[in-house]
């Protein structure tokens, strides 16, 4: 945790802050701070700033809060994954909010196992534990939208073409023939398939949609890995 | 799994191999393989080929191996790791392997917990599990060298300035001044540091040594997200 994440509701003053539970504990375990020290703070979708430790107590802290610095700026990315396994979801998600992933789109293919949109950690509480995690890791404050798509076919015919539109369409693929591009200046849209990659009706109607695909070299890469080696590569 | 490693012990004739236990499940449950299928194999430390399974019996089968193609290139980086927690550890070891790090150091550093080191996740056996793992998902056959450095002092004086020769030498710092170069045509020695960072006379040492601070912007990643991403702007 190299910010505390605040939201609207730890707020008992226009510049006072309550926490309990998790921030706290870390804050007291972690950051081992006493009374009167300062912490790095964010206002959840806003500014990044101070927290001076005005009280502590059993199980909670009070911090008067200054604001002043914009949050680093975003990828201009969108992010379309293959629904990973569900540890390995946990993982990316928390990943892509650290690299500053705004938009992440979890999407339905061939070889996504069904029994991964029971997950529970597919739940908006557990997503948002997970982007919290890595908006606190990177000290950011603005949190990613992440959206489900649990149908290929329509996402690609009908959202995919407008998504893509004014940025470069990707699609990382092992067998392409073409090298994902380096430092590009344009924002990108990155489609990342399953363990086992897509099908190839899938990278068929990827392409038609107008995706390039690309590959990172003979290496296949496991997502969680390949993801920040792409946005790493792209940016 | 997109290549079966072999080793020594597997083959029962020259060009035949008997597989059983973990890598038989998976050619069997994942590939799905009837007799008369090839699949992509590769000799520990050696060529990669096809493997035509010749008999697949209730706990093993066996295959008739062909092996002609070189693995693919190597990263040209010592990769220096203080030592990250032991579930983390898993991960990092199997992602690197993957990306094709063959020289692998994990460092001792003030922040790095005590208990690590007695963790069971460094045990030959369960690192050089990753290792396979890492080199089957990529397809590589060249297992890395991986040493353990439990002394951060000794190892920076002693040990560090020949491993730097003919190298770039980076240490990956948050609060560092310059950029992380991009697409380098020298090896590098890349250090990065525990949760929480290096402490500054570790940073002190460090570049005392000849290492130079490189930050990869304001974002503060993890150790498994960090690796790839820098690894991936390096070459």
């Amino acid at each position: 945790m190299n910010l505390v994440l605040l939201f609207a509701k730890d707020f008992i003053d226009t510049r006072k802050v309550r926490l309990e539970g998790r921030r706290f504990r870390h804050i007291l375990e972690v950051h081992r701070v006493l009374a009167g020290d300062e912490i790095r703070v964010g206002m959840a979708g806003g500014l990044i700033g101070t927290g001076r430790i005005t009280s502590l107590r059993d199980s909670s802290l009070e911090m008067d809060i200054s604001l002043a610095q914009e949050p680093p700026a975003a990828l201009p990315v969108t992010l379309v994954l293959a629904l990973p396994r569900p540890k390995v979801l946990r993982r990316v998600v928390l990943s892509a909010a650290a690299m500053g992933v705004k938009r992440l789109i979890l999407l339905n293919s061939y070889r996504v196992e069904k029994s991964f949109w029971q997950s529970p950690v597919l739940q908006p509480d557990s997503i948002h534990k997970q982007v919290i995690l890595g908006l606190e890791q990177a000290c950011d404050t603005i949190l990613p939208e992440i959206s489900l798509k649990p149908f290929f076919k329509p996402f690609v015919e009908d959202e995919l073409p407008l998504l893509i539109k004014d940025t470069i369409p990707l699609v990382a693929h092992p067998a392409a023939q073409e090298q994902c591009p380096r430092n590009v200046s344009l924002p990108v849209t990155l489609v990342i398939g399953p363990e086992g990659g897509f099908i190839p009706y899938e990278i068929e109607k990827l392409t038609l949609c107008g995706l390039k695909a690309v590959h990172i070299g003979s290496r296949i890469l496991n997502v969680e890995t390949a993801v920040p080696f792409i946005l790493s590569r792209l940016f």
